[in-house]
This record gives C-alpha cells, structure tokens and sequence, in this order.
C-alpha cells in the first residue's frame, strides 16, 4: 500500500464492519447510479495480475474520476465514468423505482437483457 | 399511519439496526448534498403539533421531489429541493473533500457561517 493511499484511508471512518457506504455517480451528467459498501480490501488476481473490480464479469466498468469524502468522513462519493449500465438488472441506474400516485413505479427499461450481462449463470 | 406509506415501507429492506442509507441529491441540477440514515421513526412534537425534519434547528430545510429505491430495495434516493445548504459546516454539500495530487483537498467554501447555522450552540 502507497503512502498516498494510506492517507486517503485514514481520513475515511470505517464502520464497526470495516465497511464505508459509498455512492457511485455518473460524473458529468450527475446521474446517481448505484450505492454499494466499500471496505480496506482489494481483491487482487494472482493468475491474472490484475485488481479485482466492478464489471469483471459483466464487462460494464467503471472509471473512477474523482474520489470524495463527506464532512464526517463516514461516506465517499465516486464520481465515475459508467460504461454501459451500472445495475444487475441491465439499467443504467439502480435507482429505477420512483413512488408516485401511491405505488412504487418503474421508471427505466433495462438495456441490456440481464442474461447477457452475466451469461455464466445461464443453467 | 396511511396505508400508501405501509406499501412504501414494506419494499423498502431495513438494516439489522432498523436504518437505510438514503443519499439526498438535487432534483435538478444532480448535486448529491448528503448521505444519512433513514428509520421508520418519525418525531412528532406534541408541543407544536408538527413533524420533526431536517433544517428545524437550522431553517436549511429539504423539501422531497420524489422517492427512488435500487433494485434491492435497501437504499433509497431522495431528490430534493435544498434550501440553502445541507452540511452542518455551512456547505452547499457534505462531500466537499476532493483527493487531488495525493491528499484530501476542501474543494467548496461556506456559503454560511456554521455559527449561524446553529446559534443556540454558542457558548
């Protein structure tokens, strides 16, 4: 671990599961695309050589461009570069449920089929 | 309570701790101004007959524009219409640490004096 890297964790307060809630948003546009927990560990590939990382599976990466912190230091926001969807289900957005008229509505299709996204779980 | 708020609530998947992450972000211009936690409480002061709510204490209220949930259902999206600031530190918004060239850098001012903010706190 660079000192650099080590500096940036030491202001991030970790929960008691060593967890940090973290929101991924599309960085030009300002679309919220996803929430997800980030701990301390990396997943490294040794028959690979490469980190582990969002999209291995399913292709749809994300580019990290700006790393935030909040003002207590207990969240960070991703501001990131999405390539294709960002949630399981082939939406851009995990966020694709809004209330309105009393119910909960689904406002954006999948563009994506999801068996394509992750076509290993095929039976 | 309605049963149009039961519905909402019974998608919604709380936390071990009764909690669900909720990210506030500007309706409009896609700002993401803060990330708390949401129970199933909601204060009522008997006193002045009304629902407890963010900017009580400091007038910097949040008005809701529409509730989003992710696909899990165990975080939700708040767009909302934030009067002056959301970060106790008189910030427009709470992630206003940057990393940049190997440390974190403040990259917002406040638009208020945090001691303006919360006068009752002075000494």
């Amino acid at each position: 671990m660079t000192e650099a890297i080590k500096r940036a964790l030491d202001e991030i307060e970790f929960g008691p599961d060593g967890l940090v809630p973290a929101i991924a948003q599309q960085h030009d546009t300002g679309e919220v695309l996803m929430m997800a927990w980030m701990g301390r560990v990396c997943y490294w590939s040794r028959s690979r050589q490469a980190l582990w990382r969002k999209g291995e599976t399913s292709g749809q990466v994300q580019r990290l461009h700006e790393l935030r912190l909040d003002c207590d230091g207990d969240a960070v926001l991703l501001l990131v570069e999405q390539d294709g969807v960002a949630c399981h289900t082939g939406r851009r957005s995990c966020f694709f449920r809004a209330w309105r008229n009393g119910g909960w509505s689904v406002i954006a299709a999948p563009l994506i089929p999801p068996e394509q996204l992750y076509p290993e779980e095929k039976p």
